[in-house]
């Protein structure tokens, strides 16, 4: 999987990291069970501090999308994904509503909000097959 | 205008802070020019200190939604708020995704994150005209 992070953005490099993880495994690229680098391979090949892979590591073990084992080492989660939980419906609807807020105040139309939405969803998952 | 700030969440107090003005200004309640308490005046009414105030304020201000004078103080952006440009889309795109990544993940499907999208803009904007 090619990860690429932005040096430059306000985004912190870790949640970068996560989310790019994240997407990994909504697009299937990234599949149950499957093995991630060490922390110390992913730090040395992405040129970053081995905090910041463990913190985004951590992150998605916290969310139940990968299991790390002090053997084996950092694998996909192979127990089943976590689903739509109510304390995570709330957290979207939070974050979503300040993403619309910025956009209605700058005159983005509710349908072109809702637009984009889609396209990135749509984005993420148009991977999935295409192996 | 009611602010509410949750001490117990991940977000940070002046981002919480500054999502909530930026709602204001989206959905009317707060109009152009439009006088906002003082950096004091406001930390103390919130309990939180000076500085989040300040930082939320400068935030707002970077982005061209609030204008800070010395003397008058902290008013609504009375020129005409800052339009949907390039950047901004780029930015909302990437935060979109990262939204999509983690609803994806979690089977949520696309027609539903596309809904919540909506639904929560329409939120914020049914309060206009609603005074």
């Amino acid at each position: 999987m090619f990860i690429e992070l932005d040096l430059q953005s306000d985004t912190p490099l870790y949640t970068q990291l996560a989310d790019q993880l994240t997407e990994g495994i909504a697009s299937g690229e990234l599949k149950p069970g499957d093995p991630l680098p060490s922390i110390r391979r992913l730090a040395e090949d992405l040129g970053i501090n081995l905090h910041t892979v463990n913190k985004a590591y951590n992150l998605l073990k916290q969310e139940g999308l990968l299991q790390v084992h002090r053997k084996t080492g950092v694998i996909v989660q192979p127990d089943g994904m976590p689903g739509v939980t109510e304390a995570f419906e709330a957290k979207l609807r939070r974050q979503l509503r300040s993403l619309a807020a910025a956009a209605a105040v700058r005159g983005m139309a509710e349908e072109v909000f809702a637009q984009e939405s889609k396209s990135v969803y749509r984005d993420i998952i148009t991977n999935r097959g295409g192996e």
